[in-house]
């Protein structure tokens, strides 16, 4: 049995994976479904889309602008070789736990000042990211305070039950990977776009 | 309401996303700890830990390479700069649904003739990648054929209720990120690394 | 003064750098003008242009596809995000010093297969990936049996003379930067584009 | 014959490519060896090397890096999967023309508060990066107001001279991968590696 670790419960590989299982759980239902909607509006309006993140939300973004480039959308990533400007008409899509990132915040801002409306997925609305953003798609994970059942997140952090799950935001950018391939799945309903539509464009070169 | 989808039953995105955590929810119960702790093991002897995967598959990998440079693992991701040459002694821990992605099994027969350990995550044991592999983490995704509950997958394919959940497959990536992230919860508790361990080695400059 | 490594004699950064120079200098004038014509024919009928190369050729591959995204084409690096499908009608730019490298003669093989047309940029035309090739534009370095001036090149190597200039093939990549460059001038020159034009998509998000 | 393109007296590849050689040729001789033996010293000394660039300069800040890392050096390129934290006693080599590009400069900022030494390689000294800098290789491209010959590079510029030839800051580049290159070689030396040396770490996977 591994080492009790600073009273986390998650003792095995089947308890911790049911932890996690828990907390996708719990948080979907708290996707507001209306955010959902309004993100849907401005993709489907957009010219161009720029997803962007960094760590393992970057990842995250990359994974969702791989499947909106499979159905056919102009999309790039921040930083990519080919990736062009962002002109007035384009959307940017930010993914940040904490809405502070600081080299993600300063892009949005950048993109902001020319007149790109500014889409983002964070825990945290109130941030620097939040408040540069037209539409905000509220995804729990390690920030938010107020924990899905009345129980205080930070509290249920500091008796160390989260502790070895959450490292650094896990849940987070797993459960912003559930909503946005759910956000695809819907898209792919209100363009009537089939799996082999995807598939046509799917990557050979890889 | 959006158009109906070759009948997918998917028709709202409440309904899209708890299709996908109901997948999630079920296949978690397949995995096999006993793969799980084979996979530690080799982690935890290796000298060297490389990881790869194409498309969305390789966004896991990164993902999973992340947390483990976290923990202190000497982790590299093939195709990025500075990754060295594979040596006896190193693994090689390769992401692939249908463990057919040429590249992905033309790099593991490279790995293997080096004297290499291969570790997969796959969702065909019997498929050219999972041959090639010393341990072998089965996800179910899309390309498996039976699927939870005694009912053939495929056949819940074609009658379409998966549609456009699973496009190019979603779901195996989704269970691989999760259960990898389980597998680090499980690696902090058996090396003892707090969040705070994992913190000060999180990148800087990003 | 540095330690006698081999009998290089490059001792110095002076004469490093003047040993590179000079071998800018001599093979430039080897670089065949049909070729680089043919190329840019390819370029400006392709639908679709996509990119690749491993390790450092790879860098210059991605230098070239941003240069080209500048000037208004519809350019892809293998293996990035959003990067589509290739279909009959596109064009695949691949860069091997060698011409043998494993990944990259496999990918040109896959999309010749489906009716695109290859050009490569090679020390070898008589490589895998040379005979692969629609357009072949020799670029010399590390891996030309002959060498400018009627001197083998490998038996410079022997003598040690290039030996810590042109590790893993310096000289072909720096080369294939700066050829490449020449051809984006010339094609600006072509389509009639200017600086400002290729300012006005230069990247904002980075 | 092209269009003749604002005056550019670039009108075919071979005169093209001519003066991007003159340029090569010219600006190597201003290269400040005592510079060169700096960046030398602190990358021995250092404990992790990181590297940094934007667009076309992070192309080559890689370029460099995958050098480092055959010669056995603990490097890594900021921003992918598995950079660990900067820390003191670190070197962080960033690469900028202008040496105004703001996440680099912001990164070099967050790096510099830690304690970390700042080794920089731009055309602008006076820059907000070159104020941060410990170390600066100066190495003139596009954006140098002084150019070799005693003539005015803007001047130049204004002219048409170099217009299509230095879009964006080829120059710069080129000559930075030429630079580095020979510091490569340098290094080697210093360190006495051989080629076979480098060959043993060159990337297997990819």
């Amino acid at each position: 049995m591994p080492k009790n670790l600073n009273g986390v419960t998650c003792s095995s590989f089947r308890s911790c994976i049911g932890l996690i299982k828990d907390q996708i759980n719990e948080t979907i239902e708290t996707i507001d479904e209306k955010a959902v909607k309004a993100l849907i509006d401005v993709i489907l309006d957009a010219d161009k889309i720029f997803v962007m993140g960094a760590g393992r939300s970057g990842l995250v973004a990359k994974a969702f602008a791989m499947r909106l480039m499979h159905l056919g959308f102009n999309v790039y990533v921040a930083g990519e070789t080919t990736t062009p400007a962002v002109e007035k008409g384009d959307l940017v899509i930010a993914i940040s736990g904490s809405g502070e990132t600081l080299n993600i915040a300063n892009m949005a801002r950048v993109a902001k000042s020319r007149g790109v409306l500014i889409g983002s997925v964070t825990s945290v609305p109130s941030s620097t990211l939040g408040k540069l953003s037209d539409v905000i798609l509220e995804v729990r994970g390690r920030f938010d305070r107020k924990y899905v059942g009345g129980e205080d997140y930070t509290e249920r952090q500091i008796k160390g039950e989260y502790r070895s799950l959450t490292p650094l935001g896990t849940v987070f950018e797993v459960l912003s990977l559930v909503v946005l391939d759910a956000v695809i799945a819907e898209l792919m309903a209100v363009i009537g776009a089939s799996e082999e539509d995807l598939k046509a464009r799917h990557a050979v070169l890889e």
